[in-house]
């Protein structure tokens, strides 16, 4: 039932998008600055942000904004954070404004986000400026979804994009998102930038249930470098157009729309996963017979953030002790000597560590198990049927050197 | 009163050491890889170790025998952590019997340590071996001390040996230590391995009392990369050789003493900051202003555990938004619009953040004092007169380069 479709933020009826350059980013003109997305009637809106007690301008705006519920567009720079600059919140809310006049909605209807550099006054002049001709480009296309997908892109080196169609009460529904990660990704709310849109029709209390449902076992399960951002924004509009009948209960139309919004959201977040800054591996850690899901989410959480872990899979080094030694300052108890450890990958399967301890183990076969872009580290503890997946990358010789002069 | 001396484990009275390349390290005949320290009389003795769950066996089996608050002596291996493998313990108890034979001591009596590659099996033999010739190597000399420095370290590239003098009592009592550090290091017993030796006469309850109190100010405040290891070790030997009226309770020469071994300690600590594989600058975060010492330390040990801001530093770019942003994911509660930053070092101090926001500021000579070997990240956050100082490294490419292939 469920398929991935084409189309990103546009894949869903009534929604139209578009991205262009209007000069936050001053270094390269060709790099497209600003992203809108525009619903043709109203939605329900929901949003999940970062735990991070110094939060950017434009999640307090945008939090405001959502108090209906409701919402017609997002409107979001790259380039700058807004965040611990001055005039933030006046700069978010004009943001909204300059976005509002040009679709003729309430500004308190438009959502804001922002990415870049921390602590810079943001140039919002240069985006109410170029708010007509952004306006001007939106469309219902795949091409525009691109646009916007690239408008929102900071260190990505790809834009992540993903829709998919299923069937709630009887009808066709769709969805899509856009999505930036890179550095700066942690579980809690490690979601960076991501938009979501479908035509599904769905109440804001049933939105903001799924979206939140969904943000835990995808956004929040995924790690870069352990740093969680003062602006990660996960946020869904729903416009209603499948012409189901609204969701308004957990019923089977929520469990199906349920079940395609985590399809989606996972295929995302492993994007940002394997798009983390300088990564050449997207990680997969699979920990299965934990007490209970808990405590196989923060086990797994903890090998995937490992520093060292993630320079041995760099080094496509199968050093499971790592593994074993994060799992061990996770926090959780549990019986090393009950663990069992497997790196796979698309070149095969290969057992390291039984029952806590090394095996000898085929060097040459590990080594290309972990030459494969997509690897995995998994992990049986034989202590209940607790089982969660977390998604990382290696750290690399690129990460430092994206991050060691990220401001000039 | 308080003055540095040389002669590391041998400054205080009736201790000797040595260190010798045994063939544990097979790959570099010149690299010592046993430590032993002895002392000439029974000591008092206390240990702190890694809250890691996964514990090498060296650690179970020196717990064991310190349960009398006694030992003679330390050996400790490199090049193998005896950690996650076959025959663990028993493998840490024949290094002890091999020790206690040369010395003419109680197996019990002998604390046992381990650093290296985890899920090996240790060849014990080659240790048991090598044993007469290393207790006949024994000296009471800055030499020997060297020899024992040098004999635990792994990826560290200088050696960790301070000693101090003080007097309690009426005494002088003196009292060194060596250590190794570099990766695997963090707050929450990150210590790596320190081995501890003084002349005091202090009972084994109050030393062990003073170990804790110490490890909390020195150890404990130090990053490298965030991952706690296996195998961390701090561990003191009280030989009372000093002559001064054994401390038995919290007096003034317990204060004098207390007073010593921090200093040693915070020494040891930062050393081990500065060298953390592949370092390039030692990074300290002093917090000032904080509601209490607790906050201050959660807030300093964010800033310095962020792998973004220690990129930062390695990039010598003042990029204080990256420190706001690992303030505000401490998990603790504060106003971020209170708070001031400033960069410092040999070269000056620039502020670049007051109440929350962004100052303009003279990017050349931000660049300037980030450039120095030794950096101050110092925040003042106006919540009340909490203060503390972490130290941490920044990250570089060498610390990729070292532990993407580190067992090979």
């Amino acid at each position: 039932m469920l398929k991935k479709i084409a189309g990103g933020v546009c894949a869903a009826k009534g929604f139209r998008a578009a991205g262009l350059h209007v000069g936050v980013k001053t270094h390269n003109v060709n790099k497209k600055d600003v992203a809108l997305i525009v619903s043709d009637v109203d939605c329900s809106a929901a949003a999940v942000f970062t735990t991070n007690v110094v939060k950017a301008a434009p999640i307090h705006v945008t939090k405001a904004h959502l108090a209906d519920g409701k919402a017609r567009a997002v409107v979001c720079n790259s380039g700058n954070a807004n965040a611990c600059a001055p005039q933030g919140e006046e700069n978010a809310e004009k943001m909204c404004a300059a976005a509002a006049k040009a679709i003729g909605c309430k500004q308190e209807d438009v959502l804001v986000a922002s990415t870049g550099v921390i602590g810079q006054t943001l140039k919002v002049n240069v985006i109410e400026e170029g708010m007509p001709k952004l306006y001007s480009l939106l469309k219902a296309s795949e091409a525009a979804s691109d646009a916007a997908a690239h408008a929102i892109m900071t260190t990505d080196l790809v834009k992540k994009e993903v829709a998919v169609e299923t069937t709630v009460g009887g009808k066709t529904v769709r969805m899509g998102g856009i999505a930036k990660g890179s550095g700066m990704i942690h579980p809690n709310m490690g979601t960076m930038l991501c938009f979501l849109t479908t035509d599904c029709a769905i109440s804001p209390a049933m939105i903001r249930e799924a979206l939140l449902e969904t943000a835990k076992v995808s956004f929040n399960r995924i790690s870069v470098d352990g740093d969680t951002s003062t602006n990660d924004t996960c946020l869904v509009l729903a416009n209603g157009m499948a012409g189901n009948a609204e969701i308004t209960e957990k019923n089977d139309d929520y469990a199906a729309f349920l079940e395609a919004l985590k399809a989606l959201c996972v295929d995302l977040a492993r994007a940002m996963a394997k798009d983390g800054e300088g990564a050449k591996h997207l990680i997969t850690c699979n920990v299965a017979g934990a007490r209970d899901e808990a405590q196989a989410e923060v086990i797994a959480k903890s090998v995937i953030s490992s520093t060292l872990t993630k320079a041995a899979i760099f080094g496509c080094d199968a050093n499971w002790g790592r593994v074993l030694c994060a799992m061990g300052y996770s926090g959780e108890q549990f019986d090393p000597e009950k663990v069992d450890v497997h790196f796979a990958s698309a070149a095969g399967d290969i057992a390291v560590c039984e029952q806590g301890r090394g095996l000898p183990f085929d060097e040459d076969l590990a080594k290309k198990i972990l030459t494969e872009s997509e690897v995995e580290i998994n992990i049986q503890m034989a202590e209940g049927d607790g089982v969660c997946t977390c998604w990382g990358c290696d750290i690399t010789y690129d990460y430092i050197k994206i991050n060691g002069d990220y401001r000039t």
